[in-house]
């Protein structure tokens, strides 16, 4: 079987990282990415030779990009006609105009978490709902902090059942280097419930779920703390191994210093991740407890890369490469390098 | 019956408020604070023309603060064996050693939360257990955000009964000027459970508890998300309404404004309150709801002044000033403007 | 001679101040204040009683402010008809507008910083150019760091002349409780000259002036470096000489604590000042040195209060109701507690 | 010839980057790193395969590192015996007690920053004065910030002349991930002059230099503003053309994108640099202006990884690899590729 051809539209902090996570995989091909100014993201591409061809979304801006000493590979057109999947990476409200792009081109698409839900037939998750994906055209994702926080649920719902769910949600409000969204010295409140846990209830609707959110001035990460009343008896213990056995959730200890959000960071630098990312979210040991016999415990969510894996399932079932669900994520963990 | 003598040991954040809120109520009378070095506190006190009289608490230091030119009215000695109670608001550690003098002196004392608890008789808390402290000798308060989760708890409590609760900390990291603690760009985490829940144990031991605590970086108060089970059918607005009855609770909405933590600051800067403090603990009306029969809801702890009030109610317990728990914190609030 | 009557226009950051200032003069009467919106500002009025009576600036926002419970006075054509001098503290962009009302009544108008400079006759600095103000009818006032800016670099004109000065400002990105702007874990720079040397040329036009300009991550005051070229030598000693008499610049040393831009807030809080504002710059003793001939030191700025004194001294010009410059600031001072 | 053996003390922020950068350099080898503790770089050192061997630096810590699972290939006296440099890059303060085990086994070292000038024979920068270094037994390097300073005012002292310079540094507080040091909403000021300008005038003797340093809670980066007086007329383009020569500055334009200085980060993320590291400091081509004839320019300092490349000059100097100042620069740059 060839492999299947992907393009990726919007070359920013999400789409950088698609294309990154898309060309890993060893049953796809990356036939290029669009976008429409020389960013620094795109900057970066031509100093490093172009990895990745560069299509113009926009034909007006094709001088610009020129001008910048881009080579510009085509139109977004182009690029569409090319591949059998986009992956929709543009700022939210442009997918649902470029989707008609994808019709016309009859070209499957999948739709990042910043689109209405309607711009697309499945709101997917990798683990949760691999084959309510299996051959549709449009699947928009979950969210960054929604993925992490269904990869932990999904993983205590299939072990013994998920009754209910509140969880505290303690947002980084901007990612490294934006100027153009940030917080100073303080904490700001959303109302109840966040979207979050009613984005939980659409994909997994057998679970009662209600959350809070704060915005905090950092950029490294969120973290969800939740409590989660089992269906039947389940231990820190158990919730330890269960995390233990997910390709994508590395249960750490804060005793080896992982005190922090940031320390995920500083470790996948130190590691050698490209660009310090880390695909898995991360748990603590030390943070679990029981109240009564409801769990509570927190997770770490990376939000520049966290969505990147679940987005390589959603080709996987658009292109019905793999028709379990379990085959497709872990032919996704295996390229990504996540045992 | 003449007032009620009163000391303050170190003059610190705490300490400064203290002196102000003892000031404030009628039936006492504050002798004076005692401190060992020309700090910004003490300087200010100097540039307002000395409102209080300053002790100086070790000898050795008396001249370092006369060449500030702070006028010193006695020892730490003449201090304490001048009035009924002193207020220990001196650094963690040093409480314990003062102790001594306050025995020998034969002197009451009530001690911050940065104490350990075997430092005195009784672990206080205004709102919840005022008759243990009745004639005591030597109190602890609870610390900042156990005085204020306490508020909260111990008001649905005693309307309906609290079977356990989970809570959820997103701690200030440090005080406006402070220099010497800090974080950037990071959400360090505490191992579970966290002390707050503990001492809610020690003060309500017939409610569980479980808490994880995330210090972030910011300086105008922690919030506290709390998961909690009532013993019977409890609503929002049962929450909603028990909350507006509370002297010591503002009940805010985020439609008006309030929609952080700094929020309340600014508040308490435009009303006019002394240093923009609030003794109250805020709630946001839009920032509850319901997890099945458990009620979720935030609020917010003004960590520098906080304490002051219940630390006033701990003075009418050990003098007796009062001796029914309704009578003292009313004669509190009515001195410090809460109604 | 009967007292001035002003209003001021918007009740935000700067208005509040502005009225509060206002309110101080005991030659000046605070006639009213116009808003639209029952903002936090506008409740902690109905919160106080309505010490200032509000006006409302668009009728069809009365009602919104009658529904929140605030009493209105009437419409702002009411109170710029009763005023001899408005205070347009409006947000930038708005002034221009309410000028046009502010001709239709013949009532005089000052014009905060925000407003671009042909609003007004004269751009308008207490102490650098109070005589060009004396009876126009339109100025407007130099922003937070010009305003303090100017003022410590007239200082050193008026005492020895200044050839050239080349300045780094440190910029806080936010004002505390702002949701709606800030930074991470960034320092964000603008090009070089930034407005501020600009803005200080046109008032001192005899002077050179370059400046750089960092935003970063803070809410609690500017910090300005100079790099100032005098035109007879100077020292260190002089400058701090210059500035120890000057009632609008506070000289401190870090010694004593004052070791941040937050240690001035802190410590105005500590004072009792009203909101923990200061309306003095700072200057620290200990961050003063020659680079040969020229003089570096550094200020710090209040950005919320700064202007206050310089926007009061601006109503004695354009009501000519003193006519030398050392006689206004003076009186404006000395209402405001400034020896 | 064979390649020189080096060995790294200390495999924390800086030596983890003296490691991976000495490894790059086609002529040297690098022996091991030596440390105490299974810290997170220790453990991302075995997660990654043990690229590089450790040594425990004390015997009492080798069970605690074997506990954590690190292969521990010897002890730190076996690492010393077996290199011709060690790269000191202790925390402050350890480096003057090894160097009793460097002198013991006769081997040369060069020291950071951290260390105090009287550990080395000479004070070394490997622009400024390489050949000082030649054939020495010890070097201690030039910190993070005088370092990147060092090299912008040597390049134009070496094309024009530099009479005097006035800094203003704003330092970046914590590294990303640090929990036991930062600020938060607060620019905390150190007194003038810093020990960035009296450094700067060891190395370079003849240039008057004075400077002032604010702390700001960020973690991306040091910028420092230099107002510089020239020997000669030089103009703002004469700086930007020397500028965009040096191999290790990188000048970028503010219509790019580099807005800040966590801007490079990003870009370095983007550009697939390990950990997101750049060697070179930055110059922004908007944030140069002339004050009369002096000039003023600002320059971003990479704090983690700025003086690797200076360092590795050291062990090229001390080991007389080259003997010409750009002989040696050039092939440090070359095996870090900076061109």
């Amino acid at each position: 079987m060839s492999r299947v051809k992907v393009g990726v539209a919007g070359y920013g902090v999400i789409g950088q990282r698609l294309a990154d996570g898309v060309a890993l995989q060893g049953d796809m091909e990356l036939v290029g990415v669009a976008d429409v100014a020389p960013t620094l993201a795109v900057l970066s591409l031509k100093e490093k030779g172009m990895p990745y061809r560069l299509f113009c979304a926009v034909p007006d801006k094709k001088k610009g990009l020129e001008d910048a000493g881009i080579p510009v590979s085509g139109s977004m057109e182009e690029l569409v006609d090319a591949v059998d999947v986009m992956l929709d990476a543009t700022t939210g409200g442009v997918g649902i105009k470029n989707k008609e792009l994808y019709k016309s081109m009859k070209t499957k698409a999948i739709f990042q978490g910043g689109e209405k839900n309607d711009v697309a037939d499945v709101f997917f998750h990798g683990y949760a709902n691999y084959e309510k994906g299996l051959g549709k055209d449009y699947l928009k994702l979950t969210s960054c902090n929604t993925t992490g926080l269904i990869r932990a649920v999904d993983s205590i719902d299939r072990a013994v059942g998920v009754d209910k769910v509140a969880i505290t949600i303690i947002r980084r409000v901007a990612d490294p280097g934006d100027t153009h969204r940030g917080l100073v010295d303080t904490l700001m409140v959303d109302k109840v419930p966040n979207h979050q846990c009613l984005d939980l209830m659409l994909i997994m609707p057998h679970i009662d779920a209600t959350g809070f959110l704060v915005h905090t001035p950092v950029t490294h990460g969120h973290i969800i703390n939740l409590v989660l009343t089992p269906k039947k008896d389940f231990s820190c213990e158990d919730v330890i191994e269960e995390f233990e056995k997910h390709p994508r959730i590395r249960v750490v200890s804060m005793d080896d210093g992982f005190n922090s959000n940031t320390a995920f960071f500083r470790y996948a630098r130190d590691l050698g991740r490209p660009r310090g990312d880390m695909y898995e979210i991360g748990m603590w040991k030390e943070c679990i407890g029981m109240s009564k016999k409801d769990i509570m415990f927190a997770i770490h969510i990376p939000q520049e890369s966290v969505v990147i894996p679940e987005t390589v399932d959603g080709i996987r079932a658009v292109m019905e490469m793999q028709t379990g669900r379990l085959d497709a994520v872990a032919m996704t963990n295996r390229y990504l390098g996540m045992s």
